[in-house]
């Protein structure tokens, strides 16, 4: 019986995940049933979440155990198929453990077009990159004249943001930790400008490229920037509540906003969950294919190779360490 | 030279202010001059904001120093006008000191029609009827199926939300403090249902009032009744932040609301400043006469007579022994 490899918890997550906290393990390749794909993962995507979610501080959704299979999305090629809607050799995307060959829910599953490559339905086309245009066009309705700020710019979620809002009609001021993942937001993603929150005085770089204010705020990270861009947000602003990445593995009290600001702002703080946009993915990627083809929306990947890089891939992503979207390259295409 | 009686504040604001906090003087009837109107008052109004105005703690603006005019509207007859728009005998609306004949600003008044009280211009047509306008209809957009809450119920600003909501085709639910005025909310006001805040058991009964939840809620009171509202509010919720009462006065830290409730609800909290909607007022009019007149919204008054019982009056506010808006009948029509 041929036997796969999958990454597991070693042990409970105490703090943020590191590299020590995943083993690999070898399991007997499963069979197929009905319902189910037989998937040869080409990309496993890594993403801050799923560092939350190994701790069960996500969406109330419980942490795995230690040997169960871990949270997150591949795109790979069906190898067996239990659902008459896919064959093998179809390349799909969907949610599976991190295993080079493992079981994938079909009714969970999506055939991606060629045209681009495999990788992007993990960042740019995938959960994050669908992430950006919920916020962006359904959320903050961003148009023409809009001022929209983003931090964790340089990654897949803050970098599609501002591209979007660009391709919109609006100005687009990324945020991020260094000066090489500032050159990639105003180089590789073109945003109007880029502000490096390493910075002693990055609140004034982000007051003076902001200026009047922003009329539209999108949050990845945290407090630290939450704040002052509210304080500086344009009245009637609209503030898209994402991801909150520094409060994730922090052990001080929940983050908090105050009301008076709120009101003094005429502010409109909206909550983004992804997962309810699951069933417009296909508009997000019809709108994004052609903008990838003509250069017109650009993807950073950084790609470890071989599953025995994961959990190393993984502790970078914890650490920051990464420029754009967290990728392992589970088997060659 | 004939005298004029004015309240004024006796000495600073150190509390929630009482009635022991204001005095009357005499004061010579002023002379008109271009640009304001000599105004005599037939209505005083007295709504909670003046609270946090006297104490400074009111959208950045100063507290009135002890002898200084008090901020207010009120509305009465023009006796000699310095405008070309007015005329006496004029029924105006506007900004003016808490005195029995004064000047107020031409630029800030507005003449009222004959066909309801004058002194609805102060309650349900005035800032608190456009305040309600502006978050039903202008913020959280209510309509047909929709389930709405707000608190402070009985007085006219949430009076007025529910009483709106309903016309708008929603379910309206208010709550207040004491079985008086719920039974104001239910039978004069004519809400679907009415939750006792003094009740030990009210977030049972809201909860059931409200199930599966509220699409909407309007706040005017504070955390004590916000927070159990957004854990109940339907995923994509609206949240009207109006006004925090409960918080005018405490020396706690500010109000704050969790990032993650936000999130996790998927809520949209909105901050709503009535000054922004002035220029609106008119639609608000115009849209609520004919309902007035056939009855189909009501208001409720509670009137002190004379300037003498305006400080005892606003004690009576500030304790919440109101029942329906606080007037001061100045003079008589």
């Amino acid at each position: 019986m041929s036997r796969v490899r999958e990454i597991v918890l070693a042990r409970p997550v105490a703090g943020p995940p590191v590299a020590a906290d995943f083993e690999i393990v070898q399991r007997p390749t499963p069979a197929v049933d009905a319902g189910r794909l037989l998937v040869r993962s080409l990309y496993q995507s890594q993403d801050p979440y799923i560092g939350s979610r190994l701790r069960g501080r996500h969406m109330g959704e419980p942490a795995p155990a230690p040997g169960e299979s871990l949270p997150g999305f591949c795109v790979g090629e069906v190898l067996e198929s239990g659902d008459p809607a896919f064959e093998p050799g179809d390349r799909v995307v969907g949610e599976m453990g991190w295993v080079e060959v493992g079981l994938m829910p079909a009714s969970g599953a999506r055939k991606v077009a060629a045209g681009v490559p495999a990788s992007a339905h993990l960042g740019v086309l995938g959960m994050p990159g669908l992430t950006a245009w919920a916020g962006v066009t359904q959320l903050a309705e961003v148009g023409p004249g809009d001022l929209v700020s983003v931090d964790a710019a340089a990654g897949p979620v803050g970098g599609t943001v501002g591209q979007l809002a660009r391709l919109l009609g609006a100005r687009a001021v990324g945020m991020a930790r260094g000066e090489a993942k500032c050159a990639l937001i105003r180089e590789t993603y073109g945003f109007d400008a880029a502000v490096d929150l390493n910075r002693s005085d990055w609140i004034e770089a982000y007051t003076a490229e902001t200026a009047p204010g922003p009329t539209v705020h999108f949050e990845n990270v945290g407090l630290s920037v939450l704040m002052p861009a509210m304080q500086r947000l344009q009245n009637y602003g609209r503030v898209v509540l994402c991801g909150m990445a520094e409060h994730y593995h922090a052990d001080t009290p929940p983050a908090q906003v105050p009301v008076g600001l709120i009101i003094g702002k005429r502010a409109a703080m909206m909550g983004l969950v992804v997962y309810d946009f699951y069933p417009r993915w296909e508009e997000w990627i019809a709108l994004a294919t052609p903008w990838i083809q003509e250069g017109r929306l650009a993807f950073v990947e950084d790609i470890a190779k071989g599953i025995e890089a994961a959990p190393a891939q993984f502790e970078r992503l914890m650490r920051g360490e990464n420029q754009g979207k967290a990728l392992v390259q589970m088997s060659e295409a």
